[in-house]
């Protein structure tokens, strides 16, 4: 293998001549063996990485720190990394010590070797552009790091929430489609008082729709960026114009409206914002698990369940058992959802872990929220088309349910008293009888009122009531 | 012991005749020995549950559903209760089955003997007047619980709130005080580039205020209410026009801006206000852990730490170390912190367990976020008296630290180069000279350049720099 | 109200001269107004103390270092103390700075005083018998804090094994009661195959057992003491013979099998059989909440659910659906779960947070793992009497769903195949007839042969079976 | 791309001729496109499955029910997996819904078209060896999926126990080095008393050691395996010698001891040896991130630190501070421990999850603890080479530490008393002087027993003291 040496700290190392990362990022290859996944799994981040880079070139060429040259084939070799080039050389491990400086100075070697090459050098020849003093002119590993966190991150949040968007809409089509499906509600699993299947499908959609503005009020509060605070917040190596006006350059480059944080110093050290974020991520998962865990239910059976849906049959369902359909869907989502939850509590320690102007431990915050953010996304998208939208429901089971149910009792509290209707329900409970044929034998109301009390539109929604 | 007797649907059972709670009650509190403490430990709680109560009389009153007597008399018991009497009633187990059921009737029974002998009559003569069917009207348990927990939350918020604002004013004033005082500033616990004290100290302030607008949104979320919803949210024996009437009561006679929930189904079973709520206290508390790690931290020693403030002793630190002084006030903030933090695990698995049309885990939901409110409110108050405002500074030796201090070698990068500045902070650690003097003997800077370019201005702030 | 004064580092303060308690514990209750619950709240813990304080006494006497009177009458006061006066003079606050200085000093503090009068000193008169040089002789809180928490640990250990155990007889019976009664097995809330009532209840005594067997296993890792330790385990100001001598003093007065740990540095910082510990509580609350799922699901109902078991009815269920019965005692055993895995994760973010030679949060894990077990213990016992032993089963509902379950065709697998059995299946599931008719209507097998595969007895065991 | 058809209860589906996975496998991949990341990547899952199969085949053929011939080729397919070869045919994602059916099917699929083609046939001919009628003969992905997630854990667990044994030896051979050098000790960050360097060492040693057992004991119960219990544990479809026999056949060909579990229907659904496994890894993991801590505060600095030991410079510490070093081993080893941390999480929340006869959620329990124990394992090597082996200590420093430590005054008490020694610890502490100069000035004792109590033999262990 052709190789070229570069030199650090350490001494000189030899790297791959075709490398277009340099000796800093080999050293973090050597030192990071842990999980074999490299960084250029989470493209948003190397993106955002790129485009943060190229804004720091041109505001710094703005202020007169940068010449125009190496401004430009800085710009150049980003736009080729956002446009989807040169990802494979994102190489350092998706956990890493060191605060995110083994990525940050890799996106500066990969940078500064790509934009060499346009400027007809070689790459190594860092004299005509240096990764350090040119690429990462005016930053640190501590701004730009957390800063393109926020930006891959924002950015996979509005994929989520259109993720959400579209399962909710096939929750609420389901909601219509059965409108006027009567069944019996639940509390606690036990029989409680009529509802439509409707009624209890639209809740999802609902649950979804205030969700998706929880993560968009997060990505509000990550648009808050750190960019011109260098190593602590100071804003040590900086032109005093420096950070709002890289802020601004990154606003119309990306299209995210960032901004620069009111207090540096503060915003360098805090990991506030992505705690935040993945508690509306947990809480994301647990209402999604929840909801899955409901579909289990309804659709539990054939026979032996509630049986009151039936969730479209994926996959064969055992090896030993034939004809069995399993829920794997909901499934694969409840198991995102313990995975979010597990990656929430692996941000709150990270989180609490940061010391003094600085957390270290931001690599692991951002691995988890990617894979949170990732899972989720997918899995509202498997829930909708491979789940949801083919749901049926069993409208001769749930007809029935109400018309043998006790429950239905309640509607007659305001007409008999909850005492009487106390003895009506465990009359019926005992008997096995029908809550209706025994008010009638007691002579409790004659049988129109009781029709018009126990009208289906009577018993889903507030209605004009005796007085008491 | 002189009792009364009362009914359910299991039977007959003996009362103590002084008891204001009655049968429903006293299964209850056979059926939880679980912590011995009742929930009256809570009397926001207990409040919010008269408001409620309260609110809903009045509004069947207005709706023509209960006769002026009945609600006058319950509207005097609640008003006495939330003036603090009768609160020992409040006799259930804070961990409870049942999904608030016999917090509910506990309240039920209660208000109805008050008002009952407020009536004329004997506690237990609920001909007159009845815990279910008329201090319970047109409600639930499950809007009633739900509600009182949101209430009583509320409350708890911004007195927490003030606690938080109250200790960020502690902050402030040292920021203030320290605002002069140079320092190193640290990554990694390592040594990097210099700030102020003040900056420091300025953080916390901010982190606290930022905090402080996170609690204010999470408690904008649980002003929805589900009163009118009775059972699942169906409004199922409600007056049509209840819901909206009982809520604009309830505002005003907490000055707490509830609103109906939008769908009624959904809110009755959604927890998802709480799961965020527990999430932003959690973002609390693992920031002010962060933050008292940090003053622990820079107290360290007096003689073998980092020895930069000294936090006010409180107690003798040692039972045998004669003279020790312990950082006792953050380390009790941190243990609430670590509560906090598990808290919310619990209100996330109880939140993840709901069921169709309900959660019956509710109880501990409240459990958790009243002891992570309560506690977090007492540490921040704590924390500002017995530590914060009796911080001081080791001012000589924060000065020394900055003389001696090899990372101010950053500020010459742009005059000499990262290269450069590289070699010369591998010279002075391995010799264990000054950055300047090695500077000066190589001929990189003139001696007027470099005193310039560390001047301690030009280290805490951004400043014009040479071209690149 | 009448004082004394005593004097510590910070100056002199003015005591209740009635209090047993001294200046250090009440600069405590000034330092730490966090949850107003006193240490006194754990019992186990204020014997443990005085248990060790005992111990070290006549350990400090044997080796010369401490005269008979005071060693006396240090043993008669902790005598009493372990008889359970006093109690109420153990005020500090369970949540509290200091790792465990002020619980110690508390206990110095007593325990002097009441040793003082037995002497015939007055309280305060500290040149007779000092809290910290005689009481205390020896010791450190860093010693005495953690094996009076490892002591009182075990002792709620062996209560809780005491409930579990009792819990898992009352299964036991009730496996044994319903050996006979068939019902279709579950899995993924999808019909499986058939089973016995019995055998479904005996998982449940096995899991118990297993779990009382892993907290014993937990029990003996808790036995390794770090009394002789002092202040970081170097035992410095203890005599060579202490450490080994004051264990076997405190193993025979307590009965419990205490040791010396090999290296007592490690054992003063070392929180691992915390977590361990607390790891075990956790299983012990997965597989409970497990099971309370399990019981709510069979019992849901009664008409619009699995309807398999009844649970015995408590308490009326709801203040507003008459004779609506819900799983209350199941509920509750939840939510104690689900505390105490929160508390887990308490317990891990404090035993993660020592810091050298010392963890400084274990007031905290004290406080998590005392509620847990106590918690569980009482949901145990709460499980069993009011739930387990009350369960009975509607043998006509589980025999019929068996006769129509599409389940059973599994059984045929090794006579028809896999593919053919599929077929059936999902004839009979879309036909809505039964599987043996379908068999015998394809000639598929023999009535006698299609009998005898699906006999009860080679339902639920294996069985010979055809060549392959 | 050429295709084979193949069918399932779904229909037909074209698979790709080149494939060793069928349909089942295909349906999977559609219907579970969550991470990317297929099961390959843990290739001791797909050895376990394929010892499993093997065993299987063999028990079923000595017991009469498989061919020769088939079990013959099945058990050199499984061989050939075994030995590494067809594992990129093991395509469908960690995450999966299910319940490991899919994972189940796969390997079934696999096996079964390598042996159809080494018995001659092509792909996809399952009417002379069946993936579910022969190769999964007698099994159902309910035994064989938890039981190959158990071996392949055991696997993993004594890879990570090597791991830990060989960083053990690292802080061995540290602690021997440093057995001289004394040090202070602290206790909440506070300067306590001495030590020397090689106690704090040891005690890195001695908690690997401990949790290298608790390891070991976790391995044992996972042993326990369901093989024979098939859907539900009842055993159906098996012969009733196989489960006895298919263990000590897997026994033999992996060397792992497994053994039966005594109550199959039990096993079947019960998680509880993941979870105390993950409590256990989690244990670890607070301890080892403790440990980095430590090491990190230890190593602060250079000059504004603690500065008491030197970490092995790894790489460049900071993009923009020149010379700056970073403890990144620590680092990464830290991040490692919390995502385990969350991983416990996870696991908890996915046995809790468990229903009836089955936890459907063990493919994402599986997922965790592979993750947990791989990034721990690299985290142990990564850290014993790049970190503990280099490490080297200020000795000058810490000597200085000493002589100017308050904290020495301890060592007085038995000899001056507590109250003095309080004196004079504020006295040193007010003036900035040595303890030892103003015990003299004050006379309170010799110079000569002064110097004797000071000796550093006396006070880093027990030593003989004056009565009291």
């Amino acid at each position: 293998m052709q190789t070229r040496s570069e030199h650090d700290l350490l001494g000189d190392r030899d790297v791959p001549a075709s490398a277009y990362y340099g000796v800093h990022t080999l050293r973090a290859l050597e030192n990071f063996p842990i999980t074999g996944t490299p960084i250029s799994v989470y493209p948003d981040l190397v993106d955002a990485l790129a485009a943060i880079k190229h804004a720091a070139a041109e505001a710094n060429h703005q202020l007169g720190l940068l010449d125009a040259g190496k401004a430009a084939a800085i710009g150049r070799a980003c736009e080729e990394i956002r446009a989807g080039r040169l990802h494979d050389q994102f190489v350092v491990d998706v956990i890493q010590g060191g605060a995110g400086t083994s990525t940050n100075m890799n996106a500066n070697e990969v940078i500064a070797n790509r934009a060499l090459e346009l400027m007809g050098h070689a790459k190594g020849d860092y004299q005509h552009l240096h990764p350090n003093e040119d690429v990462n002119l005016g930053q640190s590993t501590n701004d730009v790091y957390p800063s393109a966190l926020k930006l891959a991150t924002y950015t996979g949040i509005f994929r989520l929430v259109d993720a959400m968007a579209y399962l909710r809409r096939a929750f609420e089509a389901k909601a219509e489609e059965f409108k006027d499906v009567l069944k019996m509600g639940r509390t606690q699993l036990q029989d409680a008082v009529p509802m439509t299947l409707g009624q209890e499908f639209s809740t999802y959609a609902v649950m979804l729709a205030e969700d998706e503005e929880r993560l968009k009020e997060a990505a509000r509060l990550i648009c808050e960026i750190n960019l011109g605070a260098t190593a602590i917040g100071t804003g040590i190596n900086t032109h005093p114009q420096y950070a709002a006006r890289v802020s601004r350059l990154l606003a119309g480059l990306t299209g995210i409206p960032v901004v620069t944080a009111p207090n540096l110093v503060e915003a360098t050290q805090d990991c506030g914002a992505f705690v935040q974020l993945s508690g509306v991520l947990k809480r994301v998962a647990v209402k999604l698990s929840k909801t899955c865990n409901d579909l289990r239910l309804l659709s539990s059976g054939p026979r032996a369940g509630f049986g009151e849906i039936n969730l479209p049959p994926m996959q064969a369902g055992s090896s030993i058992m034939p004809g069995k359909v399993n829920p794997v869907i909901p499934e694969v989502v409840n198991q995102i959802a313990f995975e979010v939850i597990g990656n929430d509590t692996t941000v709150t320690f990270a989180a609490e872990a940061g010391q003094l102007q600085l957390n270290a431990f931001e690599p692991i915050i951002a691995h988890s929220l990617f894979k949170s953010v990732a899972h989720l996304t997918q899995g509202c998208r498997v829930l909708a088309d491979r789940c949801v939208s083919g749901i049926t429901a069993n409208r001769d089971h749930l007809r029935a349910s109400i018309e043998r149910s006790i429950g239905i009792v309640t509607a007659l509290n305001p007409y008999i008293g909850y005492a009487n209707a106390t003895d009506i329900a465990a009359a019926a409970h005992a008997s096995g009888r029908g809550v209706a044929e025994i008010v009638l034998e007691r002579g409790l109301m004659s049988a129109e009122a009781l029709a018009e009390a126990l009208r289906p539109e009577s018993l889903t929604q507030p209605r004009p009531l005796p007085a008491h």
